[in-house]
């Protein structure tokens, strides 16, 4: 008889996961399927979410929802936009219906302090919106945390103190330098080391043009000085986010996680 | 310098996929989150759509796109219902929207021949239904295969020849013999081999009861005589089903496929 | 002063309905408006939903709701398809909250149990989705019942022990052997004797082609050997339906149905 | 052999609609499942609806398609509100959704002119608005008429001479004067003569209260005095809606109606 | 310090809102974007709705939501269509779901009595619609006034005793006596003097046609003989619609309006 | 005759709109109805939209639709949540279908540049969304701004040097300095100036928390220093954010501008 253990609620039987289940952290990572630059792959939004999930998972004794590997819809001036071959978004609403479904069904089962654990930009305001029509009727409390944010502005700083310019900002911080670091860290295979560059569109304005105009799009896809990536800045912004996280998950649910 | 190559989508740089987007066969795998008895885990679905599809597309030259891993409701009769701890499912119109969002991006991608993998037997009309409101309007021409629909009757009908009570219908060979062999291929580590059992509901009436009751359920989940399943069978199953498959791709789009 | 007396809600004033409802099985017709070959009416899925609801609204003293005479979209592999004029049908979505608000409202006045009588092979998982929604909040017990799953196999293999090629599976018969039977017993004005045809599609691959090819529609609409129904095989399956269901609402609501 | 003929689609087999579509007025007829007084049942909004359909039809050549026997929600002032028993009405946007798919259908199906019939007052709304979001997209042309519209004022006056208190604004006159006597027309075995009273709400304020009031509401139902109605009126009404649609279709659509 | 003191909620803080909200009628004035002939500007509903509601505010001690200045679509027949340059309309299921999440959160802040007043008479059954939603879980109790149904036939009728033609109903009074009239009290800078017209369309059918026909559509927008409006009109509708809400609301609501 | 003229679309006739916006930009002010803390009323966005759309509608000849007066759901880091009395918000759907369905018929009406000029933090994503969608059919071309996004870093950095703590970043800058400082400048009677404070919540954490706790919460409603507003400080941000918006209009769409 093998006793089979993960984090991962998928790989588990229902009987498992309904013992594990009470008073436990359920994340839910949310990814997407966009271009990530000539280097790296369209699941990079999906992998980081999975992977910090599972490493935060590990760390209060959580479990990982099967990951949404599609996001809302890219936007030029973070992402690329639509128009990139192999970007394969969601309309908002459908984002919306899915995160809503999912979390409602979990907190039938039982979870009670559900983390939705974002990867993807352009996700945010749906996932909140999802969250509060749950809430309207719903149970639960949750976490919604998209990565960037929670790195330490100490860290960031430092990391980008060598990058010419310094910190642009995380909505152009696509597929540069802290993504490709990051997958160094989850899945280097993926990363093609010969192909990372250093590109950006020619121009940022400060509002959105739709349609969006070719110099407001890095022709690569890449946003930002990916050359710049290290394995060691991947390792100590894995280290630095999930520090924050789990302090966090423990302030605000101290009573249900384990010390 | 790495050359990657792999049929996952979600593992191709954009370039990459572009460069293969154009006259493949796109499959998207689309599963569940759902019981299936105490000795198989809560993903048995996805992995099954999943492997499938990576098997298919290898034969064709083809692609996965990333796997969808939640689908409609379970229903009692077929797979427990949503009352089962760990059973995570989408609202119809969701699971709509979410198929038809991915396709329609896939297509406007590139994609002409999209198979739509299932291996959730309630999934089948809604995925139906968004390629036929995505037709509509959109192009592109779509397979929709659930993989039981594909066993030669005479292979299945060999392999059941065996089990006390014969085949018993695809709706309550749930979490039974064939998706516990399946299993047994693809994902060996996660059948719990000591948690294997012979279950199936007291009473199955030729209509549907809602709210379910509780002797059309099989308690533990498992619906149909999972002991008698084995990796051979597993085997005979996965080659069968995946020459139907390419065999049917070939008839359809020939002019799509390498020989 | 007239006593008017009706199965037929409809027929009923409100004062009548409100006398009668407590307590009464209240049978929801759920039709189509399809093609049904060269010999047979668009109405027949309706016609056959409407009245089993009537004859088996009869024996348990209950109401037969007004019938819903549009279903979801016919599909090539069992009706034929969206192409042939003259059928008319309904997204899944409208059907879904069609079929809910009907039922939330029969609820609301006071109905316990609610036979969905369906008619229509495609109509099926969107009224489990129905009342599946309906019951998140709502009240009220419910059968989903459609009139080929009744049917006691070993009276189907009688009938289509003459019929070469045996039972073709209920996807299949569509404007074949029994619907033309059930019409010949209900409405034998609405069939067209001369027109009768032994038809169907060149091929039927174990999986959907969308759009749909010409090889797997039958050209008038028949999918099978029609010319072998018969007014008695009519009235065989009607007794047999019957038969099924009123045992099956004993079974299931022994409390609220006469003995 | 029984050479068929009917106005009604649903008796046709698609051969046959398919050879009559072209060039036909398609009447779509529209009504309600609504409490009628104590003295008519709760589908005389459908039944008039479909009777003045199938002779209009008969009159200019065209087709009924299958009558929509569920409406929008009774409102207290109009029709008695969601509170009585027996009325089981549809969301607006259920409705809308509803008869947009079946005109959209029947456009696809070559018709090109199409009248939705409405014999329930708080449908015609979302009638239009199902039209108006057709016509973004799709083609034919609509006529949207209702009944009472129809009578010419005239001869609406000329029937209320004599009824105290004369023609109360047709809002008001439900199962009144005119329905009833329709019914005494189109199902006289409908009506309960034993029971027709004159009763009206206490109060009807020009503004809409939710919840509504009771005085604002007939107690039994009828909101005007039906004990005026006799089979004569009915019959004067239906000339003279028939005249004043059939001379409307005319100046329409001269060019697609015969002489 | 200025003690700031408003009806317009908007111009409240959410402490002096907070203080006032009990106990108070809440007006959500509900205009549209539509053509009002030459003489009249696009705001004509909302202007008419915001300053009826805001005098009845000031009669009954209540407040006024900010307004909603997009209406549903204009109809031919009553307000020239969509087809008219500056007409910027929502769909019906727009305006409901909007309608509905203010007066849902209204409730949710104390209101108890809300009155919808409408300025756009094709707005009506979108109101009801969403009221109905909201009640079907919510609270609150809800008037919804046209301020045509609000004024007096008797004033009606002597209002337009020397208009020739006389009440023309409703319907098409669009950019006529009334609403000219009313503009030239509320905002008379805002009517075109030296563009006033007489005009209509040439047929007003008792049916709606769509696409509507030219000849059923005022050319100049002008639906009645808006040369026979004066200020001292508007001054009469004014005092008798406030008159005859402020005596519904006091009639319906007693116990929360001070005498 | 009085000539009128106006900026303002809805104070214009449908001829003089139709006059003017072939080749004008067309401004939609997109606001909220939200708590802005003790000294602010609930309109402040939608005044700073609609103040900021005027003046920039005067700069180049536009034009400017009537404001949308509520916004998505405010959120408890960056406006104090749904909690707090007075807040009025929008589910995310129904903000995207209203700001759809109103550019859908500005661009009927001719408009072929918009800006949807935004003073609600939450709203972003629901318009990219309501554009997005629009733009898979529809034509037009689009600016999205949100005021504090045109500020120039410079002139931000310059005006917060002497605020203790300087910029917080805009999510936390509400009911602030700015904001203050902008209502100063155009509704100077709307502030009340003896209630002006310095709050805001004790606790920022990089993450959302659904449901809100009561510390990431400023009690007042104000979220950063007002008290180092003044009338100043709002004139240099107007002057500041028109222009980096007028010079993005003439750079995207310097054809349609005049210069």
């Amino acid at each position: 008889m093998t006793e089979y253990c993960s984090v991962e609620m998928g790989e588990l039987t229902w009987e498992e996961f309904a013992d594990h289940v009470d008073g436990s952290v359920v994340f839910v990572p949310v990814g997407s399927t966009e271009q990530h630059g000539p280097h790296l792959p369209l699941n990079v939004d999906t992998v980081i979410a999975t992977e910090f999930s599972k490493r935060a998972a590990q760390r209060v004794d959580g479990l990982v929802a099967p990951p949404l590997p599609y996001g809302f819809k890219s936007q030029a001036g973070s992402g690329g936009g639509a128009d990139f071959t192999g970007t394969t978004n969601l309309d908002g609403e459908t984002l919306r219906r899915l995160f809503g479904d999912v979390v409602g069904d979990l907190v039938a089962d039982g979870a009670t302090n559900i983390v939705a654990f974002n990867g993807h930009y352009e996700n945010e305001y749906f996932l909140r919106e999802a969250v509060d029509l749950h809430l309207e009727e719903g149970d639960g409390e949750f976490i919604i945390a998209s990565w960037w944010d929670l790195l330490s502005p100490d860290v960031r700083d430092d990391l980008f103190s060598e990058v010419p310019g310094g910190f642009p900002g995380w909505a152009t911080e696509h597929a540069g330098v802290v993504e490709t670091a990051l997958m160094m860290q989850f899945r280097p295979e993926l990363v093609r080391e010969d192909r990372v560059v250093d590109d950006g569109p020619d121009r940022a304005p400060p509002y959105v043009v739709k349609p969006a105009r070719d110099d407001q799009i890095a022709s690569t896809g890449a946003y930002y000085k990916a050359t710049y990536a290290t394995p060691e800045i991947g390792e100590r912004v894995v280290d630095d986010v999930l520090d924050t996280l789990v302090e966090g998950i423990a302030h605000e649910w101290g009573d249900v996680v384990p010390e």
